[in-house]
């Protein structure tokens, strides 16, 4: 873990200075996790990592020092007692970090508490702010071969959930039955559940259903989005089925458009391809076929340590793609008290394009009705 | 609920006067869930609800509007897709809520991300800002009746949790088997499980100890901190016990002083008395004893919607106690490699005094070996 946080540290300062960047604070959540290894007890108390060009150090309540020490040895931690408050621990920081001159550039965890950020603000001379894009956000989003592995092995436990719930369908099972049975296969595989959405009928017409009593029957649409979260990394996929022995047309015809905007979207998708370009490939396909107004939301996101970071596959985030940047695509059509159809994999991106992580097959499946 | 949200915000509203406060900025988290009743899905998409004397509106993805308009109708939503972002309706909101015009005082939720904050802050005209101590925070502490009886009914519940787990104890168990049982029990009264802290032996000794594989012998100290969430609100108690046939005279001496510790906080608990005196009576019985610096953590903290929330019972929070304050007290010696004691109740203040709201008895019991 040293050696992947000495890394990370000395990746982070060199993109400080080509970014004319001072100083980088940074709260407790996946970005202090992915920096430093370390998960701090999260409450109200002020937890926060300054890195600077010369220094780097973890402001910490006291409470929780000694457990965090276990995650964490490589940088010093400014200890602050209930009794004491923070500030005193904090001024020292950002003394040893030499930051007491005006009008530093900094770099604020835009997911922290506003409460940690105005404690170090106010203490600064005049300092210009801006938010982690194109620092910690940037590095997150550049995966090595090691995240890459560990992004591919949660998805292929994934996969073997799914085909269980698709296996195990049957007329009259509820949505919560379905989840269960997901859910039960993440814990038996060592990994933790992340998010679960089981949607039947028009259920699917929801982009974030939450998952109910109702029950399956014959003749309906089946949409499953799920992940867990294995050794820190996430999965996260959507597939689709019709149940049902009689096929539907207008289903068939939705499952159709939408595998055909993915398959754009993964061509787009390339080193140096703006991102909002990548929506545009998929929104296109949509729009083309009159659902564009059926097109709820963005085609993706990034993830990694979160199942939501940079890069936006959207159309406000016309960021350039690069290799080792990890994403979904998943663009959806929703037809209000029909169905919805969303099909979505994470793409790895190789110097030549996406390699998808998921390896069972988006095909929308017809499956035959069992009692 | 309606009636609920039209109350508290009719208290707010009048707070804000009071306070000369033009603008409220909630973020997704406790402070909404008890403003509106709305529990958003919260991701990096900007969610807020902003309150001023003549308008409320919420700022709301377009993809959870219709979730979140199951929870509350009583507000109007400004929705924005992915493709368009968040400030064309933001800009609308803040000009229906009449606050385009320079030098607004206002207040931020001081737990909402930062890019959410910023995202108003850069709207608005010299805004002065400061965080929701005098206003939903000062509102949130003092609980009415209802709310009374709902922590009540989660502290009732805790203990029985609580006496199960120490009748269980057997030599050899885990402490994550003692936690298997108090979470069992949890989710058999239809409770949701909020944490849950066993140690054995010198784990007591951290106060935020991680529950172990660690196996109970003969002789040791056993320290349980747990509580759970019923119906929205949490429950919070630690009781220890000695686990052995020979009783050990540090360990009752110890055990003596936390409980004339707790004691003396619930004396000095009255209505207008600084939460810092209270902090100080427990601290000062401590400090007599010769043990000040092992008591590592402020007496208390309060609880409602958050397990931790104000009032804080700490030396740096010199703020007065009102009528409908709900609180823990829970003094503690850490004794590092032997073991550490706390004794926790949470209390809600009446005109006259605290009233405890668990009904498990704080002794410190010796528990007879069992094989």
């Amino acid at each position: 873990m040293s050696d992947i946080v000495e890394n990370r540290l000395e990746r982070l300062r060199k993109r400080m200075t080509q970014t004319n960047t001072d100083l980088v604070a940074i709260g407790p959540g996946s970005h202090m996790q992915w920096l430093l290894g370390l998960n701090p007890h999260g409450d109200e108390r002020p937890v926060m990592a300054i890195v600077t060009a010369n220094h780097a150090g973890v402001l910490m309540p006291l409470l929780n020092a000694e457990a965090s020490r276990a995650q964490c040895s490589i940088v010093p931690f400014y200890e602050w007692s209930d009794a004491e408050g923070p500030l005193g621990a904090l001024t020292k920081l950002l003394s040893d970090a030499n930051a007491k001159r005006p009008g530093l550039n900094i770099v604020l965890d835009e997911m922290m508490r506003t409460d940690f950020s105005f404690l170090l603000l106010d203490q600064l001379d005049a300092p210009t702010h801006r938010f982690t894009l194109d620092t910690v956000g940037l590095l997150r989003s550049e995966k090595d071969a090691q995240e890459r592995q560990l992004l591919k092995d949660c998805a292929l436990l994934n996969d073997a959930a799914f085909e269980r719930a698709f296996d195990a369908l049957r007329t009259g099972m509820t949505e919560l039955e379905v989840r269960d049975i997901i859910i039960e296969h993440y814990l038996e595989n060592g990994a933790e559940p992340a998010f679960c959405i089981v949607a039947f009928g028009k259920n699917s017409a929801y982009p974030h259903h939450h998952t109910s009593a109702d029950t399956l029957q014959p003749d309906t649409a089946v949409l499953i989005d799920a992940g867990c979260r294995l050794r820190g990394y996430p999965s996260d996929m959507t597939r689709c089925a019709w149940y049902g022995d009689t096929p539907q047309d207008q289903f068939r015809k939705i499952a159709d458009i939408v595998e055909k905007a993915v398959q754009f979207a993964e061509s787009a998708a390339l080193p140096g391809t703006l991102c909002s370009d990548v929506d545009k490939a998929a929104r296109t396909v949509i729009e083309d076929a009159g659902y564009g107004k059926e097109f709820l939301h963005r085609t993706g996101h990034g993830l990694g340590v979160d199942v939501h970071e940079p890069p936006y596959i959207a159309a406000n985030y016309p960021e350039p793609l690069r290799v080792g940047n990890v994403f979904s695509i998943e663009p959806g059509i929703y037809l209000n008290e029909e169905f919805g159809i969303r099909l979505e994999d994470v793409a790895y991106l190789q110097p030549d394009g996406v390699e998808i992580l998921s390896e069972m097959p988006r095909t929308v499946r017809q499956l035959s009705v069992k009692a």
